[in-house]
């Protein structure tokens, strides 16, 4: 797990975007590190890194890992063999550092283990470095808390679907499910609400865009006819098991 | 949402365990609370208490909500209807300090609406007063980190499970899934074995008790035979589509 001089590789979860919502660990780790890493596209600051940059001092190193431009037109395979090249680059970036002996705190939005790309360098790093973990809130969790809509409790199960599942799929699931939560439904919205409808579930569901943010938005899903959705959105679908005013 | 002299109601989750994954929004709320409520089983300290035990000061209130004495033999409509009447109790109780003044903090294990028992205050309350709630870091987020085991990525879905369910029903849900956690799991753990070997998830399952805690054990679930797994305790079924070790 690297030699006795290399770094200390962290995988830290930022939570949702309100500075509020890091947990005391991942600040100390953050105050720890002598580089902080984070991924962002192209002319953006990345969600992560907007979150922690007030935390960071000049001292420190920032290594931005930014996307390669692709485009919806891109060829599939394309499309793989450039990001996989992007991650494998980002990865030996971070090795570098690592390498040299200094501990190195990759950032990322939400939970690392939740949809996170940090899981994208983590397989390609945790063999060879000591690494270790700190979870973060997701944004499910902070939608819910938002919206004040009690997601799941009791005997109920809880199903998490990527919003680019095709329409049926969608449907299908969510109509079987207690609790649901679509995550990263940005241009996906119109098929999400079309599933919902299928499944029987629209007039439950609630539309969260950028939870515990200030551009925080929160709409029943029936009202989202039209709205740019950006990709830091979710639908929550909450359990009937213990409504906000029923009675179990 | 209460009157002008109300105080404010707030559902605080402090995370899984260790004290260091509570948000820095959690400490902040506690500090400005006169009363902190928590749950507890009788002659127990309660778990969401003596996570924040540290922070509270002399001079705040501690509300202890003990759980009425039931027994697994208790009838089961005997016992619905008693957990009620505690709820219902604890409720009123919370709501005496809300209608004095005081702005009243219920502290959760976890995240409040993930399974929690603040649901059943929640929707008591949030009609009456004004109510905020902190989201915690979930217990499945920390046996991840925990484990060093990616758990869900991409276009994968996620099914969350309690332990209490029929043991063919855990399976042909396991069966379908993608990336699935059991959650307390107890003394259902037998079942939820058979129910993973029966799905053919088991040689991939990692059964773990007390994320974050002192008392943090984590292990193949094929290693589990004979254990006293405790009420806080959760089997991960990691997604396939990024392998720790494996490339996307």
């Amino acid at each position: 797990m690297g030699s006795a001089q290399s770094g200390r590789l962290f995988g830290v979860g930022v939570g949702p975007g309100d500075p509020e919502l890091l947990t005391v660990k991942a600040a100390r780790v953050l105050d720890r590190c002598a580089v902080v890493a984070h991924f962002a596209a192209r002319r953006r600051p990345g969600n992560a890194w907007s979150t922690v940059q007030a935390l960071i001092r000049p001292d420190q190193t920032v290594l931005r890992l930014e996307y390669p431009l692709t485009t919806e037109a891109s060829h599939h395979d394309e499309y793989e063999r450039r990001i996989a090249e992007f991650y494998a680059g980002a990865a030996e970036e971070v090795a570098a550092h690592l390498d040299a002996g200094s501990d190195v705190a990759i950032v990322c939005e939400g939970d690392p283990f939740f949809y996170g790309s940090y899981m994208h360098l983590h397989c390609r790093l945790a063999d060879r470095y000591d690494v270790e973990v700190v979870p973060g809130i997701t944004s499910l969790s902070a939608a819910c808390a938002a919206a004040g809509e009690p997601l799941v409790s009791m005997r109920e199960t809880l199903t998490v679907l990527p919003g680019v599942l095709p329409q049926e799929e969608l449907a299908a699931t969510l109509a079987g499910a207690d609790a649901a939560v679509v995550m990263k439904v940005g241009r996906h919205l119109d098929d999400v609400r079309q599933a919902l409808a299928a499944a029987g579930r629209a007039g439950e569901a609630i539309y969260v865009e950028r939870a515990s943010c200030t551009e925080e938005r929160i709409l029943p899903v029936d009202e989202t006819d039209g709205i740019d959705a950006p990709y830091f959105s979710l639908v929550l679908v909450p359990g009937r098991a213990l409504g906000q005013r029923g009675d179990p």
